[in-house]
């Protein structure tokens, strides 16, 4: 056992609870706040700091509240470090539980991927998904309701382009017609991509969101809370001709119950598979009405082109040479007092 | 007539013909190269720049091929000078002409924004596209053939994440099969867009890009041409009295002929409609094949998941605390020595 008490520190500073945390930064702010009350001399903030271990161990600050912590703290850093390092070996968990574990934290990462790359998949380009989530973190700010604007689909936007140049060829060119009725048809796909997108959220993000953020999440405090108390119990069996076996007994059955609730609410998880199912269902069910829709979009607009194509191979016109005509009507200078192109008037 | 010499220089400056432009550079050049040659003094330099303006019109450089292409470079700006500032007016176009332009003008911005727009509808990641295109330019210049990977689509990415954690979870969890069976419909959609991909760039994005480079091009470079020409018959026109008039007649034809050429494009061009209107077409169908492939796929998976829900529901297990079985077995420190809790032997 050797720097075992060096040791000990350095586990605690690193395994301190938010309590003792807390705890020792209040320490701190006692001993170093009047230096800044004061903004006095340096010898006033030594003597401070001389005081203030002391302040820390009087037994009238709430400080005190968890030194038993503190003490729990550090037989489990022992019991951590001697099974680490010394290789003594714990309590081993049952093959059922380490398998219900391993699936849980198998589910928390697959949650998190697929929150993440379904949100690609909706809203691919980063930088507008960023511009889209700012915008409505403003107006949540400022108290608004949801922006005006969504998420800028692709097909919107070769839609809108299409649209607008559709009515600068005008209705008589048959392809700026076509431009038109294809824009249209691309912005009510991107009108589906919306929905979609609306869908998807509600239905699938939104509830594996919920998910990460409630039943995983205790999960995670639970499996930490049983960690911990088996530390203490197999510290306390360790040292069982010191410490009285009714308290050996108390960790024992701490350490069951702390057990037997995360295995319960892995379990509870873990069969909720039919949850997790109605989700991933409810995603493709979404992801078929779309490509539903814009296949029914397409279609019609698909019927629509061949019938203009139809039309404009009739109408085709040929090319009629204007200057042959006008070479047969005579050359030269007789020309420029022609109708088609009148020499300019001298400015009045 | 104010200024008229310091104003044509500018104008010639800023409208000079890539000829004359190469023959002024060259001018420079070869006054300032034998500076950084000689590494030499200031002086040295000096009598480079003095003598540089000699050396340009000695009549042995080829730069004095285009002194008639200069004075008509002069004429030209002269005459746009003219119209511009003075309200003189020059020959109009008819009517016509001016709305082929006009039609070509949209076409060609139209394009431009198709061009982009619809590459942002198949690859709308910027950071993707990018580093897509980067790899392309570096294994054409490798000399290899096209590179391996092509765009990362988000249904690929999803699908992936899926079948990877439908693998961890194992075939014995429903969930765990259910989402293998959507990551390989996701990656056989992604399949397909791969495909829509492939065929936009070869049905749609490579004529037009095509019609850019080609016709538009030249349609741009005689209208250029058209607009030069009747600056120099106007010019010609307004000096009738000390221009021989064959000359002007010459200016004439030249400028008819070129307006000729120009109108016949642009006719054509025009006229291709059902050309331009076949390759929306093409794209409305890729688009179209993609959605039904989508929808068929997607329609299968959704009966696979209908069916897996309704077995999942029917196994549904109920939860067995095993902390109540063991109380009843009796508590306290006789758990210890249980077999499922064994605590650990001391090491050998």
């Amino acid at each position: 056992m050797v720097n075992v008490a060096l040791n000990r520190v350095t586990a605690t500073k690193g395994r301190t609870s938010p309590g003792t945390g807390s705890g020792s930064l209040q320490c701190l702010s006692a001993g170093t706040e009047p230096l800044t009350r004061d903004g006095g001399s340096r010898e006033s903030a030594a003597a401070h700091l001389i005081h203030a271990p002391a302040v820390c161990s009087s037994p009238l600050l709430p400080v005190n509240m968890s030194v038993s912590g503190m003490k729990k703290q550090l037989h489990k850093a022992s019991q951590l470090l001697n099974e680490r390092l010394m290789g003594a070996e714990g309590t081993k968990m049952d093959e059922d539980f380490v398998k219900m574990e391993k699936s849980v934290a198998a589910i928390q990462s697959l949650l998190l991927e697929l929150l993440s790359k379904s949100t690609q998949l909706l809203q691919p380009n980063p930088a507008y998904r960023a511009k889209l989530s700012m915008l409505n973190t403003v107006s949540r700010i400022r108290g608004q309701g949801k922006p005006q604007t969504g998420y800028p689909q692709t097909e919107a936007m070769l839609g809108e382009c299409m649209l607008h140049y559709g009515q600068e060829l005008g209705a008589a060119s048959e392809f700026g017609g076509a431009l038109g009725d294809v824009g249209e048809a691309l912005l009510q796909v991107s009108q589906a991509r919306d929905a979609l997108d609306v869908n998807t959220k509600r239905i699938f993000i939104d509830p594996l969101q919920d998910l990460c953020n409630t039943e995983l999440k205790d999960i995670r405090y639970q499996l930490k809370k049983v960690s911990g108390r088996r530390l203490d119990f197999d510290y306390k069996r360790r040292r069982r001709g010191k410490i009285p076996v009714e308290e050996v007994k108390q960790a024992w059955d701490k350490f069951t119950l702390s057990r037997e609730l995360a295995e319960r609410s892995m379990f509870v998880l873990l069969q909720n598979d039919v949850d997790q199912l109605s989700h991933l269902s409810a995603l493709v069910t979404a992801l078929l009405a779309f490509h539903r829709n814009a296949h029914r979009i397409l279609l019609g607009l698909h019927c629509n082109l061949q019938a203009r194509r139809g039309v404009t191979s009739v109408t085709i016109q040929t090319w009629q040479p204007r200057l042959l005509l006008q070479q047969q009507a005579g050359p030269g200078s007789a020309l420029l007092q022609s109708g088609v192109l009148l020499p300019p008037k001298p400015r009045g």
